[in-house]
Parts: structure tokens; sequence; C-alpha cells
């Protein structure tokens, strides 16, 4: 909890530090209060929007549920609304710094915008942190552990239902917005990117605000908040009451707080590559946290602990701790390799453009499947080893200590919006060459830096896959008992049950995305239609002379966004509710759902940020003047690549389908017979029960 | 047994009655002679290539395991080579007659091309059939019923290793030469679909035989001979030595080949749109095996059969025949709805490709995740309705019922090759405009047809997936038991192995496919180097005063593809015996592997078949005059997504790695001690037996 507040404490600092730096001339001002303006008029319809959702849960907890778990779904909405909210107001902030601290040097550009990111980064782990150790405090004093412990799933609940919506919402926002611009100005009018003479421009470089920064915050606030809860579950269950097993990891977190803030020490005195000197911010933390885990560690357990009946030292928990930090810096360096232009994957697509579009996308696709092999097998390895140290407990030591660095990697991925923001201040305000070459250097960082942080969420996620499962196994086990009935479930593969739930669950990745991309393309075709009618009523924008009417795009794209990311937030609800009711289903097959989506989403979630990524960096590898530069035939076929990458990469987020099920499952596992009755007691339910089918969704 | 030999009879009274239709003039029998010969170097040269690894083999089960399994696997591997040979012949030959047919009339043209494609179709069911009864019954008076149905296993790996190569050989070829000879043809030099000026356009045509006919035939017969041995293994242990059990399967495929001959019949008397007539086979044969099935269900268990303790009627054992029967057309129906122009999706992708050719490559990619949902949501309703009327065996003869439809199926999918090549026969020779329309519009159904057979043996594959894992936990259970040890294995979703499993079988796919797109890749670059070299040494070709040298093309794309298989069909069984040797690994994980494999393999390939054709559907839209027509914009993207359906719809089979699973296990599922040492007793294991690695293959 001292660690949480120290982060949070650091964090202000940095908003004064960066709210005092030097804001540029008139027009950079004005372009960036354009942005702000935008984004948080996006936020406040958002947040009325989810308002009313939130609104009807809270009353059905409390009414339904108990009242603690009720606070705790208000707690974790709002944490991750704030943690997301307040870090995007400074992003917006900070944009115009760094472009105006480009104009002293590279170095300082990225310090201003690194600084400006972190403030996220530490919001995140910070405030998610804080909630839950504050709520654990307070309801463990109130209502006793166990209880306490329970009813933290509510605050994970309300994580998970900002940040569905933040997240798709805000995916659809920026793509949409992006691919729009794109599709009519360079395209069609062979305009620059963030030229000021496209109306979509603003609500481009909004969107990157409210998805990169606000939606992925509330992403990993969630990520982080439902592993901790998971930890703790998963530790109360194996561990049988140890209390260590339940501060652990929260001991692992506060460490890691104060790794990154050393981090973030190191990026404001190292000098060097900017992709070195983040890479360094990211080591400096593992090796702090790798440090100080060891004393802690031994503390906390000195005659080791006793895991599915085998004694286990606090060599080897610390042993499992290491694999999870060791997996940080491994998948980034793994994504880095599939989407960096200086490595093979990237180059063999910016070479397959020059036999055009179609080439350019087959190696793209095929890119992006290459680059699923390494990261599973690795994560399929850390389960087994973390397994082999302490159990499922080892796997969610694990799990924990890699997301402990949630701190220091929000803070390079929110550093990528904030660049590609600055590089956006510097065209329009026509700031000199050579500060718009430090910014699109700096933005081509935040590009790899956005990749890495996804698949650092892809692949912790796939790693707390089992955490996840055996968390559902032991709720399901406790409730059945709780009961006085046996627990006879095996979820074994050869259960036909466990091969449809599979196959169901295998489905919602790929219909989920289907979704989301053709969301992305009507948000898309309002704005191109937006753009084109404009340019039509004002010939006069193209040649300068008339301004162009940036509100509209950004208004229509707002409301395109929230109308849109309706159907696929509520998909795999809705799935999942439909295989909790109809007969013969039930939790068998809701078990194989989860499974089945972890296993499709982790490969369709590497295999679209990759690939995306990969084709982003082809095109900027060919306008680097490889392969016959711009306006090539190459980089036409590029600039196809890199429009199809965009929402490839963004609109998916594997964790939603996963999340659901969880959500759903947590939110009406208990309290709520009627649902339960017609899976378990089918024979003997009375008609009246089965017909309140009204109550399912509580 | 009857059944098939009369199949077979018609067979051949249907290449007499081919062989013996006028052949067209001297420039049609010269092209169609070409295409003979490219086809027939090509098969020889694979034929070699194959026979090397089939005698080693051989050798090998010769030696390590028992004499009958080596006999039925060469019995196996020669029919399956026979049937795509024979039936590839056939189409060759059947071609130029349709283009000469289709100067009389389009229902002419209709019964020329699907009589021949119907030779393929008789063969591989009646060569399946045939060789499994005449097999069983030598080696069950030979050595008793037991031992000659686990020697099937061998003549289904026979089966499997032509299959594997033929199938990614061929496709490997077919797409390579496709893309090369549009990717220059087309799109650099604007030349028409089989204009004879293209150097690769020979070649093009080759390789639709050699993928879509020869490749495909070896790939059902697999699949189909596998099946049956898998219906009668289950059947074997499920019910416990009951005979009827094991004819049932038999009697099942037996009707349905005179099923297929009514359907052939059908075609040979009925009018109509071409589309009506080929679907009307389909429901002949459905509708004569429904009728026929009842009478002999009741006649094999006229006290009906105690399966899983439960005493279940005829009425039960023949629904889960006709839910067989009923998935087929099903299928057929879904598939068509999401590839055919007439529909939404592929209108939605056209009405994309007015925005470019990136919006025309995203819709592209949702529309064929979109197609996964329904074809999944039956298959596993399927699954749960056969088990519920007859267990694991019920799925087993839906699976039977389903795949005994194979032939006419097979007819329909021959029929692509034929009429794309009659097309291409007809454009060649300079015949009248009228005959090309004819040929053009049998094309497009016969593209339809291709996917409604992909999308037929995607599904039944998925609905064989429990049949299969059963059968592969059941020769486990054997093969321990039979050591006298308890046989202990769960596969449940709770243990770590089976998770990592899922991962590792969830990947194949993905690698699978990213290496098959490679190699595409790479065997077209041959040959767009091949043709931009003759076009720039010759430049009289593109004017039609020099001939290009078809042969060189021909010869390059069939050393390419033989090369470029060599990688995707070693990797599932690679990986297949690294999970075996390695030993933290050993049959757990084997299990979630297989079943990992079918989970994301059955989408993977549902989403790429699906979005291929309907890439290419959308394609023939736009030309056919709707959004601009030939030439516009939009066309240009459409023709982008064409290029990259291609290879996308056709290289992928998703049954190689399931295939490659099963075959190894059953290859050293016996006798082969070390390895097994090393699973079960490698604590007991000698050094010196571990260090053997060698034998690990056998």
């Amino acid at each position: 909890m001292v660690c949480a507040v120290i982060g949070l404490a650091f964090a202000f600092f940095l908003i004064a530090a960066v709210t005092r730096a030097p804001s540029g001339n008139e027009r950079m001002r004005e372009i960036s209060a354009a942005v702000q303006e935008g984004a948080k008029a996006y936020l406040n319809r958002q947040v009325k929007t989810i308002s009313v959702i939130a609104v009807v849960i809270f009353i059905l907890l409390f009414v339904f549920k108990d009242h603690p778990t009720a606070i705790g779904f208000v707690i974790g909405a709002f944490c991750s609304l704030a943690a997301g909210f307040i870090g995007m107001r400074v992003a917006v902030l900070a944009n115009v710094r760094t472009a105006q601290a480009a104009t002293i040097g590279r170095l300082d550009a990225l310090r201003m915008g690194f600084n400006g990111g972190s403030v996220t980064g530490l919001l995140v782990v910070g405030l998610a942190l804080l909630s839950v150790s504050i709520f654990y405090t307070i309801a463990t004093k109130l209502i006793g552990s166990d209880a306490a412990i329970r009813s933290l799933v509510g605050l994970a609940l309300g994580g998970s239902l900002i940040s569905v919506f933040a997240r798709l919402g805000g995916g659809i926002y920026t793509k949409a917005a992006d691919v729009g611009a794109d599709l009519v100005g360079k395209i069609e009018k062979g305009l620059e990117e963030d030229d000021p003479r496209n109306p979509a421009v603003i609500a481009d470089n909004v969107g990157d605000n409210v998805g990169d920064c606000a939606g992925m915050a509330a992403d990993v606030f969630e990520t982080y908040a439902v592993s901790l809860v998971g930890a703790i579950l998963v530790g109360l269950l194996t561990l049988g009451g140890n209390p260590a097993a339940i501060v652990y990891p929260f001991v692992l977190g506060g460490i890691s707080v104060l790794g990154a803030i050393c981090g973030i020490f190191f990026v404001n005195v190292a000098r060097g590559k900017p992709t070195a000197v983040l890479m360094g911010a990211v080591m400096t933390n593992a090796l702090v946290s790798a440090i100080v885990f060891w004393p802690v560690t031994q503390s906390l357990f000195p005659a080791g602990v006793i895991i599915d009946g085998v004694l286990r030292s606090p060599a080897q928990l610390y042993f499992a701790s290491l694999v999870g930090l060791i997996m940080t810096p491994v998948i980034v360096a793994l994504t880095n390799y599939y989407t960096s232009s200086h490595f093979r994957p990237v180059q063999k697509i910016a070479h397959a453009s020059e036999t055009g579009h179609a080439t350019n996308i087959i190696a793209g696709l095929a890119a992006g499947e290459h680059a699923t092999a390494l990261p599973v097998l690795f994560i399929g390895a850390a389960i087994m080893v973390t397994y082999h140290f302490a159990g499922l407990y080892g796997i969610a030591v694990a799990v924990m200590s890699m997301l402990s660095m949630a701190g220091v990697i929000i803070s390079l991925d929110s550093f990528g919006p904030i660049t590609d923001n600055a590089g956006g201040v510097a065209v329009m305000a026509k700031l000199p060459k050579e500060v718009r070459v430090v910014t699109d250097d700096l933005d081509a960082v935040g590009n790899t830096m956005k990749a890495v942080t996804k698949g650092y969420a892809i692949a912790s996620a796939g790693l707390a896959a089992l955490v996840l499962f055996g968390s559902y196994v032991e709720e399901l086990r406790g409730h059945i008992t709780g009961r006085g009935e046996a627990f006879t479930f095996q979820f074994s593969l050869t259960d036909p049950k466990v091969i449809i739930g599979l196959f169901i669950g295998g489905l919602l990745p790929f219909v989920f995305t289907a979704f989301s991309m053709d969301a992305v393309g009507k948000a898309a075709g309002a704005v191109v239609r937006e753009v084109r009618r404009q340019l039509q009523a004002k010939p006069g924008i193209l040649t300068g002379e008339d301004r162009p009417e940036y509100g509209t795009c950004v208004d229509i794209v707002t409301k395109a966004a929230l109308r849109e990311m309706i159907v696929p937030a509520l998909l795999p609800l809705v799935a999942v509710v439909l295989v909790a009711v109809i007969k013969p289903l039930g939790p068998v097959v809701l078990g194989g759902l989860l499974v089945g989506t972890i296993v499709t989403g982790l490969f369709i979630a590497i295999a679209m940020t990759s690939g995306g990524a990969a084709w982003d960096n082809a095109k900027k590898f060919i306008e680097e003047g490889n392969l016959g530069g711009k306006g090539s035939f190459a980089h036409a076929a590029a600039v196809t690549g890199d429009t199809v990458g965009d929402p490839y990469k963004d609109t998916f987020s594997f964790r939603e389908p996963r999340r659901a099920t969880r959500n759903v499952f947590a939110a009406y596992r208990r309290n709520v017979s009627a649902i339960e009755n017609t899976w378990f007691h089918h024979k003997r339910v009375a008609e009246s029960e089965v017909s309140r089918p009204c109550q399912m969704t509580q």
C-alpha cells in the first residue's frame, strides 16, 4: 500500500513537471487545445453511456448479491476510469510539450514524451494496487478475510466493465479516424500524414489518445486487478489460509512500483538511441524487482510452504516470480524481432510489396502467423516450469510478477500516442524540418512500443489462462460443495461437452474480430463520407484558403464508435449467458468455452497485432528510401498493407470474451438459484422456477 | 463390397463414355495434350519422390511392426494414389470434351464435365470401401478379427502419406502457377485469363488438375478410409465385439455408393440451372441413403444395442446416421451463402472494393471470420445430438454417414477443374464467344462447388474430432493396460499438460499455414521470373508472333512445388515426434495437441476457404458489370482480393497436422518400446535405451 501511494505521489509530481514545461507557440497550443477538446468530448460521452449500464449492474448487485461486492464494483469502475481519464488528460498536455522539446533535441523530446506516458503507467498500477489493498483491508475488518476476498470479484468486475467499453470504443474510434483520414487524405488526395488540410486530422490525433492511452490504461488496469485477485484467490485455496500467500502478490506489485520509478529515473538520466534508452527502463525495473524479490520471498516464507502436498522452498517461489520477470523482456524481444524493420520478417513484407498489393498482403498474413510460434512456446514453457516449482500458485506468482512490470510497460505504450500527436502538432504548426525528423523518429519507436505492449498484454493473459480456469473450477467447486453436494466435474477432453465448449469458445474470438472489423469499416465509412462532403463543399480547403471543420469529423466518429461498439461488446456476454441458460449445455461447456476462447484468442491476437505492426513498419522501411522509396509501386502496395494492418492490429483485444466469460460467471455464481437449478437439479426443478429467465443475467 | 464393385464398374463405364465423346478440333486436342503431358510429368515425378519415403516406411513397418500392417500400408498408399491418378487422367480427357460439348449446349457441357468428375468420385469411395473390406476380410481369416482391425491402421497410414504429399504438393503447384500467371499476365500485361500468349497458362491449367482433382481425391480417400477404420474401431471398443457394429459402417458406405450412382443419373436426365441440377444430385443421394438406411439399420440391430450401459433402439442409430446425412446439405447451403455472389457477404466485399484495395482485404478477412460461426455451431449441435442418441458410436455413425456422401461430393469438386480447363481450351482454341459464355458460366458454378467441397471436408473432420480423440485414448488405454498397468490419464483441462498441449496443437495450423503461404510465394516468384524472362527474350510472344515455351513453366513449377512441400509436410510430424520424445511432455500433451489442432484448425480452415472463395466471387460479381465492371477502380481492388484469396483458400488443409498426429501415434503405438519407456517408465529406463532416438519415427 505504501508503495502504491509512493507511485501515485510520483505520478502527480510528474504531472506537475509536465504541466510546467514550455508548451510552444500560439499555433501549437491551438492545435493541442483542439485535440484536448475532442478527447474530452469523447470521454464525457463515453462515461455517460457506460454510467447507465454501471448503475443498473450496481443496483442488481446491491439487491441480489451482497453489498460489499456492489461497493467493490463501483470502486473498480471508478479507479479504472480515473486511470484512463487522468492519464489521457496528461497525454494531451504532453504532446505539444514534446513537440516543443523536439526543437531542443531528441533526448529532451524522448524524456518529455516518456514522462507524460509514465503518468498513465504509474496511475494504472498505483490505483489498482491501492484500491484492491484498501478494499481488502477494510472488508476483512468488516466481514472477515474469506468473504472479503470473494467480494474482490466485484472490484474486478467493475474494472472489466469499463475496460470492455473503453478498449473497444477507443479502438474503433482510433482506427476509424485513422483509416478514414488515410483513405481520402493520403490515398485519394495524396496529402501527407497529419496534413492540416485533411478535415479528419484532429479526429485522428484524438483517436490515438482515446485508443492507445485511455483504452489501453483501462484494459491493463483490469488485467492487473483481475490477476491480483486471481492470485489471492488461488493463494487462499491452495495454501489453506496461510496469510503470507495472500500478502505475497501485493508485495510483488508494490516492489515493482518502486522498480518502475527507478526505470523512469533511468530514462531521465541515460543517453543513447531512443529504443535502447526505453529498453533500459524495462531492464532497470526487472533488475530492481529481481534483486528485491529474493529477500522479501525469504522473509514471507521462511520455512517454505506446502503446495499440493509437497514442501516448496522459498527459492522455488522466487524462481517462479523470476520466470514472470524474464517473460517480459523475452516477449518484448520476440515482438520487436517480428515487427521491427531491422529484421527479416518486416523486410520480407517490404520485398513482397515489389510484386504488388496482393503479395504484400499474403506476406503480412504469413508473417503474423509465423509470429505466433515462439511466444506461445515460451508461454507453454513458463507454465510448465512454474507449475513444476509451486503448482497453480507458482503460475499465479509468475503472472503477478509479469504484470507487476505493467507500470513501466504502460508508460512505453502511452509514449506512443504522445509522440504520434507531437508529430501531428509539428506538421500542423509548420515547425522546421529538423523537428519533424525528431518526432518521426520517436513516432517509429512509439509504434514498436505499442506493438510490444500488446505482445506483453497478450502473453500475460495467455500465462494467466490456467490460473483463471483454476479459479473458475474452484469457485464452481466451492459453490457445489457449499450446498452439500459432491463435485464431480472432470473437464476431460473425452467429454463431448468439453469439446463443444472448446468449439464455441474458439469461435468467439473469430466472430468478435469479424464484428469489430465491421464496426471499424462502418465508422470509417462515415468519416470518409464526411471528409469527401467537406472537400466538395469547400474546394478551398485543399488549396489552404478555407479551414476544414475538424469538429464535425470528431463528432461523427465519436457517435459512430459508441454506437458500433455495442454489438461486439455484448456478443461474448450474450454467448456466455446462452451457454449458461440453455439446458443441455451448462458449467462443463462453459469451462470448455473459457479455455477454447483463450486458445484461439491467443493465436489470433498475436497473429493480428504482430502482422499489423509488421505491415506498418514495412511501409516505413520503404518510406525510408528502400526498394524505391515513397511514390514507387512497392510503396503503394505497402500503404495498402498498412491500411489493412491498422484495424487488424488494434480492434481485437482477445481478452474481451475471456473477461466476459469470467465476469458473467462471477456475477451470478452465488445467490441466483434459478439458473443453477436448471444446471444441476433440472430433474426436480419446479416449473415455476424454470420460467424466470429474467433473473439469469444478474 | 458388392456396392463398391458396382461403383467401380460404373466408374469404368463412365470412363468409356467420356473417352468415346468427340474431342473437338486439332487445336483443342493439341492444347489438351499439352495439359495432359504436364499433369503426367508432375505426377510421375511426385510418385518417384513419395515412393522413396513409402519404401522406407514399409521396411520399417515390416521389420519393427507386424507384417499385416506393412501390407495394409502398401495397399492404402496404392489405392489412394490410383484414385487420384486415374481420376486426373480422365479429368484431362474430359476437359476438351466439355469444351466441345459446350458448342452444343450448356446442359451437354454440364453433363460431360460432371461425368468426368464422377469417375474420381466413384473411384475414391469405391476403392476406399473395397480395399478396407477386402483387407479386413482376408486379415480376419488369417490373424483374427481384433488383430485385423488394428492392422487397418496401416492402410489408413498409407492413404495419409499419399494425401499429405499429394494435397500439399498439388496445392502449392496449382496456386503458384495461378498466382504467377496472374501477377505477370493479368496485372502487369493486362492479358485475359487463359490467354495463350501467357507462358504460364498451361502450367495454370495443369495445376487445376493436380491440385483440385488428384490432390483432393487423395485427401478425401484418406479421410474416408480413416473415418471408416475409426468407426470400426469405436464399434469394436464400445459394443464389445457385436459383429453388426463393425458391419454397419461398411453398409452405410456401400448404400451411398448406390445413392451416388442415382445422383449421377439424375444429372444426366434433369434440366434446369447448373447449380440446381448439381444440388439435385446431392439431394438425390441423400434421399436414397435416408430411405435405405432405415430397413438396413433395423435388420442389423433388430433388438437394439447396449452402448454405455443404456439400450439404444435401432431408431436411435438411424437418427444418428440421419444427422450425418443432414449435415451435408446444411454445410453445403451455409458455404454457398457465404461464398456465392447472390448473397450479402460477397456483395459486401464487392462494395468495400469501391473504397480501395485495403477495404476489400479487410472486408474479405471479416467475411471469412463471420463464416465460421454457423458451421461450427451446427457441428457442435450434431456432436451433442448424436452423442445423446448412441454415445461415441453415434458420432462415429454420423461421421461415416456424412462421409458416405463423398462419392457425389467429390464428383462436384472434380467438376471444377474440368470446367476451368474447358474454359481454358475454349479461349486458347479461339472457340466462338457463345462457347466461352457457357464455359465461364460453368466455371463459376465449379468455383462454388470447390468451396462447398472444402466446407464439407472441413466439417466432416470437425465432426470426427471426438471419434479421433476417442480412438487415440482407447489405443493408449489398450496399450497401457496390455502391459498390466493402470490407465490413469484424465485429459482434464485443469492439467497444465493438457493446456500446453492445446497451445502447441493450436499453434500447428497457424505455423503450417504460414509455411504453406511462404511456399506458394516462393514457387510463384519462380514462375513470375520465368514468365518475365520469356517475355523479355521474345517480345514477339505478346504480339502473337512467337510461341511461348509452356514446358519450362510447367517444369519450374513442378520442381518448386515438390521442393517447397517438404518443410510444411514434415512440420507436424516433427512437432509430434518432439512432443512424444521430450521427457516432460508425453501422451497427455499429445492428447491436448490433437484437440488443440482441431480447434484452431477448424476455424482457420473455414475462415480461409470461405474468405478466399468470397473474394473470388466478389471479383466475378464486379466483372459481371456491377459497381463499374471490369477496368474500374473497384475491379482493381477486387483482383487484389482474389489474388490474396487464392493461396489463402487452397494451400491450407487443416487435416494435415491432425493426420500427422494420429499417424505418428498409430505407427509407433506398439512394438517400439524405447519411446514408450521414456514416457511411462522414465525412472527405470536404461540409459542405453534412451539414446536410441533413431527408432522413434518408425
